[in-house]
């Protein structure tokens, strides 16, 4: 069910299956435009209730949109903040109509409710806009998980609305997806999809997912989930994930990820290599005169060893993150390049268990240090 | 008296004047040698002291030297750790032979004394070595001075004796410098200078600058001591500077300069430009779509507009850091690309008054803020 293309945008194209790199306040963090472009990303997510607290929706309106205010200038995608609310909740209250929440930064209070977050992503202005959900939290109650999308149904369809209305009074370059909801309950995930299908987006999400559930739990909600979204349509899989959890939804057919592991790990003294995750921080790298992936052929792996970059991560170096970060950025692109290319040639499941053998064998390796 | 030309080291050539890029530990902080090498920096400087202390030299040897290990791969400078225990007075002890020390890491007692320091500063490599000098403070009582210069004749002495020893007995591609000091006081500084040269060394260096003195006194020292410096060797202002202090400086014959400046302020909030330093962290730029600079070729200042970069600071994000420094580090090789090109030119001085008109009439507008 792998399926590999092209996606247009105003600002170009991607290609999909596609891994966003998460720029939370319109960068992604060590990173610049150019090393985005140098490691291979070709969409930039950014986040709605970030952006909407500083430096607010109004004023990157005024520069002419997320891309150009970022410098980006390519494609871009903002999430809802929906899952933001989620991950705040002790900030937030979230009741039928909305969420109540209070600044992480100086607690003013705010309201967000699904024809607001319209608002706030047009005057943004992503390629790809995301609807207004209620992501809950894992395990879920039956009850909470219903209600969570119940609702999200209900500020989806509110939002669709509302977004018609402001495209009918001055039209966008900007498309809205729908987001599935449902926890790990089955028959809730099949009622919200067929639910969010029903009105009709030009593309699907699946929300609610790496939250805590395990690879097997998350493997089964998205198979199960899946077939209730039109073929023709993009798919994309929210806040995933790990190599290993990207090659499974691909099987199924999923064309876009977001996550922030490739760089929050690197900021951590991690990244991600071809055989396995490397904590480079480690003392057992002080020598090392490799690479972080000898295998790798970024510009970090041509010209640095692990023994400078620990060196670095531990004389707590911006320096260090910023060559981390780079590295495993290119590496998420560069398995989405081998990704697509083996879809291509129909080779997608050789590739996915020779890279899985490869990269399972060196995360033996890294637990053992 | 303003002089331009080359010098050759075994990795490779830099232009003089030349302003050298401080990578305390073995990277200029926020950037990477990519960025040093587009940002147009020819010789990188590093810190004794810190390097002594993490990773140790004998593992920068091991990996073939600061230029191998940190993948600059172009000339590098070490300063002899003088200036640090100076700086971290509090740490250490200095007695007629050297100096005991405490570690800032973890507290652990360290000795150093020319010989010692001499030996360090081969293993770790750099085409220019530095002796191990005694720096006073400012302002310093006549017998500080005095003490201070006597010191720094006999450890240059001393350090010369053994560093031409292990060179007789592993000839290597390094040239020892000169550092002459005598803090205000000019018969002092003509003594330190005059042993100092009578010693022998391929180039000489004025320490004991930019610690505090006004930009007079520092002219002062500068304009009377360089007359004791041999015409035909390389002459290095350590420490210095402002734009204004190193075109001050060129005008007497300076060849070379380092300093934390550019990368330094580029992580609090400010940036050198052409029209002086800008402040860009400030609440007047929030909205502000000119580069940081207008006249800037930097990439950073084709691609991304003050209100961006101010916002990013604001959030605190890593990129912004690595944008201004970015720019900054671009700005000081800018200008020595200016002010060596006006030397060819034999228009240095016009050069100068033309920049710093410009320069502080933006400085005003700053102070205005």
């Amino acid at each position: 069910m792998a399926r590999a293309g092209t996606t247009a945008t105003a600002h170009g194209q991607f290609s999909t299956p596609a891994f966003m790199s998460v720029g939370t306040s319109g960068a992604v963090k060590a990173m610049t435009a150019e090393d985005l472009e140098q490691s291979g990303v070709e969409i930039m997510l950014a986040n709605t209730y970030h952006l909407y607290l500083r430096p607010g929706e109004k004023l990157i309106k005024a520069k002419g949109g997320l891309a150009k205010f970022t410098g980006w200038n390519k494609p871009t995608l903002t999430d809802s903040g929906g899952f933001q609310i989620f991950s705040m909740r002790d900030l937030s209250k979230i009741d039928d109509e909305g969420a109540t929440f209070r600044s992480h930064h100086d607690g003013s209070l705010h309201r967000l409710f699904p024809e607001k977050v319209m608002e706030i992503q047009r005057d943004i202005g992503a390629d790809i806009i995301m609807s207004f959900d209620q992501c809950v939290g894992y395990p879920a109650l039956r009850e909470q998980a219903a209600e969570g999308a119940r609702r999200t149904f209900d500020w989806a369809r509110k939002g669709l609305i509302h977004f018609k209305q402001l495209e009918e009074a001055m039209p966008s370059y900007m498309a809205l997806f729908g987001i599935v909801q449902g926890s790990t309950y089955t028959d809730l995930r099949r009622i919200s999809a067929e639910q969010i299908v029903g009105l009709g987006f030009p593309g699907y999400a699946l929300g609610g997912l790496a939250v805590g559930e395990s690879k097997a739990e998350m493997e089964d909600m998205l198979a199960f989930t899946i077939q209730f979204l039109p073929a023709n349509k993009p798919r994309y899989l929210m806040g995933v994930g790990y190599p290993e959890d990207i090659l499974m939804a691909v099987s199924y057919g999923v064309d876009m990820f977001d996550c922030v592991l490739p760089t929050r790990n690197a900021r951590t003294g991690m990244v991600f290599t071809s055989e396995g995750p490397l904590v480079f921080r480690n003392a057992g790298y002080m020598d090392d005169d490799r690479p972080l992936d000898p295998n790798c052929g970024c510009r970090v792996c041509q010209r640095y060893s692990r023994a400078y970059i620990r060196h670095l991560y531990n004389q707590k170096e911006i320096t260090a993150l910023v060559l981390a970060s780079f590295h495993s950025s290119y590496f998420y692109q560069d398995l989405m390049r081998k990704i697509r290319n083996s879809i291509e040639n129909n080779v997608f499941n050789t590739f996915r268990k020779e890279f899985l053998n490869k990269y399972s064998r060196g995360e033996k390796m890294a637990d053992r240090e």
